[in-house]
């Protein structure tokens, strides 16, 4: 497999990363995950304003964004996944220096590294739809940052498997707020309703493509967390993410909701979806 | 540099940590920052016991802690640090996998990485005392996990540093808790105060060295940390750990404490764990 590093392609079998890289001791870095369909990055914008965002937030300096949608495709390319579907796995640190908390001196090259890899989807799980529990989310009050500093995630993650579940819905407060990796949607009284993009979830660009062709549908939704009192009167829920697209949800915390199928709602928005994506596969 | 890595020790420099390594791209483990006096390490048992729980809680398996005081000493050994103080850095990662969220196949080993350092520590703070500045808790519920995703921690380090402070106290809820890098002691009506070692602060080893020193010098103390109100009445205050020790605190968010001079109390633990780490130095 060839993988990016620090501005050249090479083996990803000969990458080094240094036991000073601020990633590795410090979990001090961002991460984005990209989706191309036959070669052809999806909403790439989106990718690169919410990367622009994460780096101003933690004040990484140094990176030159705008080679970022060159060197995705050229890594496509170089991995023959220009056909078929692929994620493009992108990483940045605060780079190699010795183990201070405190940013390293200014001039401190980042660290970047990237891959791609083929994606085959499964193809019934968006028909069928997924079982999701719930779990306390313990992660910090910046979730707004794609950090790599996701222990709370994979511990969550792992209790979602280990109950048979596709994926871990995080509450805070009494309030439902996104998966693991992905974002949550639920319908209520036909009102599509997802979290508020604050500081406590990640601003999924899937999530903002699902509100955008929402409001194209004439589809009434809110930007507003339902509560754990409202998850027991929902009527459809789904994940969404770069990966998943749009994932129906069947229950919750053992509990089937919409009848164990998908909701109407939920199907118009999948299909959508789909539609786009199946535009950048033929275009 | 001679560093320890899975099992073998090695130059440092020609350490390869992967890409795919979860300490990488999850922050998916855990560090120990230990102290070594002429050779002899401290509170190495309390070091391992934190570590186990860290484990255990992250339920990372296949370490061996059984072999940590005896690598720790190697490192020391054969890089020539046996006279003088110096620190070993270990970090434990959940190994080395393709990157899905939740825990890799079972028998994935983890990766173990230290390397020890020579320590010179600095003479006049402890009579000086430092200037702490408060920042708000940005980090996750699981603090008391010693784990590696600690952007929270960089960012109020380096706002500490841009205040020319020594340290960034983070407080939660009005509760001042802890440094972010250290522990935190109040003194006020000469009773000492530290956080209780619940889920929210680390509970640190030299935190607990000090109360043990507390309760033998007959100072009269309370877990229970003290909120916004009662810092504008403290008597006294230090931070407490492995590398700095115990470092008076003469200024809070730039009102001076404490006369601008290290109190009392905070003289007579400084002295106390000076003389105990003296005894090893001897020994």
């Amino acid at each position: 497999m060839i993988a990016y590093y620090n501005g050249h392609f090479c083996d990803k079998a000969a990458i080094v990363i240094s036991p000073d890289d601020r990633g590795f001791l410090f979990g001090d870095g961002l991460y984005e995950v990209m989706r191309s369909y036959e070669g052809k990055l999806f909403e790439l914008e989106l990718h690169l304003a919410r990367l622009a965002y994460g780096l101003d937030q933690l004040r990484i300096t140094g990176v030159d964004l705008g080679q970022t949608g060159a060197m995705a495709q050229e890594l496509l390319l170089k991995n023959s996944l220009l056909q078929g579907d692929a994620t493009i796995y992108l990483q940045i640190t605060r780079g190699v220096a010795e183990r201070v908390h405190h940013f390293p001196a200014a001039g401190t090259p980042p660290t970047l590294y990237a891959c791609a890899r083929r994606l085959s989807p499964n193809r019934e799980l968006p028909l069928q739809g997924v079982p999701v529990v719930s779990v306390a989310d313990q992660r910090w009050s910046r979730c707004d940052i794609k950090a790599t500093g996701l222990a709370a995630n994979v511990l969550a993650s792992q209790a979602a498997k280990e109950k048979n579940a596709f994926e871990a819905l995080f509450v805070r407060g009494g309030f439902w707020l996104e998966g693991s990796r992905t974002n949550v949607f639920f319908v209520k009284n036909n009102v599509l309703r997802t979290a508020a993009a604050d500081q406590f979830i990640l601003h999924g660009v899937t999530r903002a493509v699902v509100l955008r062709l929402a409001r194209s549908l004439g589809i009434e939704n809110r930007e507003s967390a339902v509560t754990t009192e409202e998850v027991a009167q929902v009527e459809e829920a789904f994940l969404a993410g770069t990966t998943i697209e749009i994932l129906p949800i069947i229950k919750i915390d053992g509990r089937t909701i919409s009848g164990g199928q998908p909701g109407p709602i939920t199907c118009r928005l999948r299909d959508a979806l789909r539609h786009l994506t199946a535009g950048l596969r033929v275009s």
